[in-house]
């Protein structure tokens, strides 16, 4: 089987190690950015952290691949997730299979302009990896994947499981993964973007006398327009949730936070918070706290010059 | 006529010069503060900028003063306000008129505990003045003052006016006073709080990409408020004096920054935008945008662990 992972950040090129280490399956990088093309093909990758490995690899830009893919694994910025599927486009043919494993909400829309409701899995992952100042891969937490089909071509979607499964994933081919990447989003939504917003660490965030009037307003938020999309939540199961999260995060400055703060890069906020507005408008429900959020921290980006990348 | 200033601040020190010097009242400064009173009492004070002068004065704590007053000006921070009300309150007999010209809403509830309605004033000022790093009162702003007696007592409110004005303090007896202090609410509620929270210059808050519908969100809710409060406000004018004010001022670090960046002393946002959500609340009208802004800055305090006073 041929295996791209699309956009070869720290988690994809994880995902890709685990995937040619342990199955027989090949997998080719795609990346839009000529360094890291280069750099993946001239170095190959090296794993530090809570696993340690190295490996030749193969990358190139999607506009230099031919071989259809039987499946696409995208792990792009949400940003950059329109250009990569339509520069994949030419790799899909009704046997290719997608997963999409970005944070927030709402790359479904994007990726059925490009291929069919059927070939799209989405999925959720609490893995984390990030590179550190030599280029090596640090992971920082060996997770597992939450997957499902779509399009309700559920052998298709146990079939990817099943193979990522071999690559020791651990992935769950899970029947209700909306709730699951909600549940996320819920948690990036809050964690991350009042902690970028304040410029403290999750754990400071989670100390306030305000935080909990916050995260309650956010969450009743989140949970209209979910259900509104068809997306059932239960909002003590999610408070848990997140304060447990929050615990175990709390030294932590959120991934939000290295990206505006540390490395002037524009965050993912309009698939976070701002999704959830977009998401509201078009069923009538007000989402006041998810909107400031949202447009705060575009101020804060603006303020700062930060970057598209 | 004996004038007491209560709250020798440099607002307060600039009003007392000049009706020190240009009138036959005598004026007596209270604070709370021994070191203040000290100060005063020993070296007087100096003015600077718009207008220079100094003179000799007397201060003292409430406690200490014995005469009754014909005149108390309130010029304290808002939180110090029920404290120096409670403190003057054995100096207030049928015949004392109160003023009051602190910047937010709501003091006139804690003031209508210790006096007569009829024998409260409020105003409203454009004057400003700071002290700077030598104690001199930099006075930066030749303004004017608004101001009503809210009980209906319109005689002594007019009077009030007359003795101010013979102190060149440009007083207009506005009977519509209400108003003015609201729309000034809300310059403070959007400068201030937006360029505390995001620590930027007014004119960097107005050139946002998102300042616009911010400003709208906030505006809308003041309006609600304040006509279920009985005054009437029109949109498009306040929004008109909001952007005029934001371009006199767009090079200014307003005072709530000043207060908490610099000063590391909690702000007056439950005077502001604070007392906004309270009045809401009594009217069971939401103000999603004003109670977040609220939460977001005690946030910042919390954070920064700054001083009351």
């Amino acid at each position: 089987m041929l295996v791209y992972i699309a956009g070869s950040g720290a988690m994809g090129c994880t995902f890709g190690y685990y995937i040619s280490k342990y199955t027989d399956n090949e997998v080719i990088f795609l990346d839009n950015w000529d360094k890291n093309i280069e750099n993946l093909n001239n170095n190959g990758m090296k794993l530090t952290g809570k696993i340690e490995g190295s490996m030749d690899v193969r990358a190139m830009k999607p506009s230099e691949a031919t071989e259809k893919a039987d499946l696409i694994i995208f792990l792009t910025k949400s940003v950059g997730l329109e250009d990569m599927a339509k520069g994949v486009s030419h790799l899909v043919d009704k046997n290719t299979q997608i997963l999409c494993l970005l944070n927030g909400i709402g790359h479904e829309d994007i990726l059925v302009k490009y291929v069919d409701l059927s070939q799209i899995n989405m999925g959720v992952t609490v893995w984390s990896a990030g590179r550190d100042n030599s280029g090596d891969i640090n992971v920082t937490n060996i997770g597992t994947i939450d997957m499902q089909n779509i399009g309700g071509n559920e052998e298709e979607g146990r079939k990817i499981a099943n193979i990522l499964n071999e690559a020791n994933l651990n992935v769950t081919y899970n029947e209700d993964v909306m709730k699951a990447i909600w549940r996320k989003l819920m948690v990036n939504g809050t964690l991350n973007s009042f902690s970028t917003l304040l410029e403290c660490k999750v754990g400071e965030f989670f100390s306030l006398d305000s935080h909990a009037e916050i995260v309650d307003e956010l969450i009743s938020e989140f949970i209209e327009v979910a259900k509104a999309d068809g997306v059932e939540l239960d909002k003590k199961e999610m408070l848990d949730y997140i304060y447990k999260t929050s615990v175990h995060t709390k030294d932590h400055y959120p991934s939000m936070y290295q990206d505006l703060i540390i490395n002037n890069r524009n965050t993912e906020i309009d698939f976070i918070n701002g999704a959830v507005v977009e998401k509201g408008k078009r069923y009538n429900i007000k989402t006041p706290y998810n909107e400031l959020i949202t447009k705060l921290i575009h101020a804060k980006e603006e303020l700062k010059g930060s970057k598209l990348f």
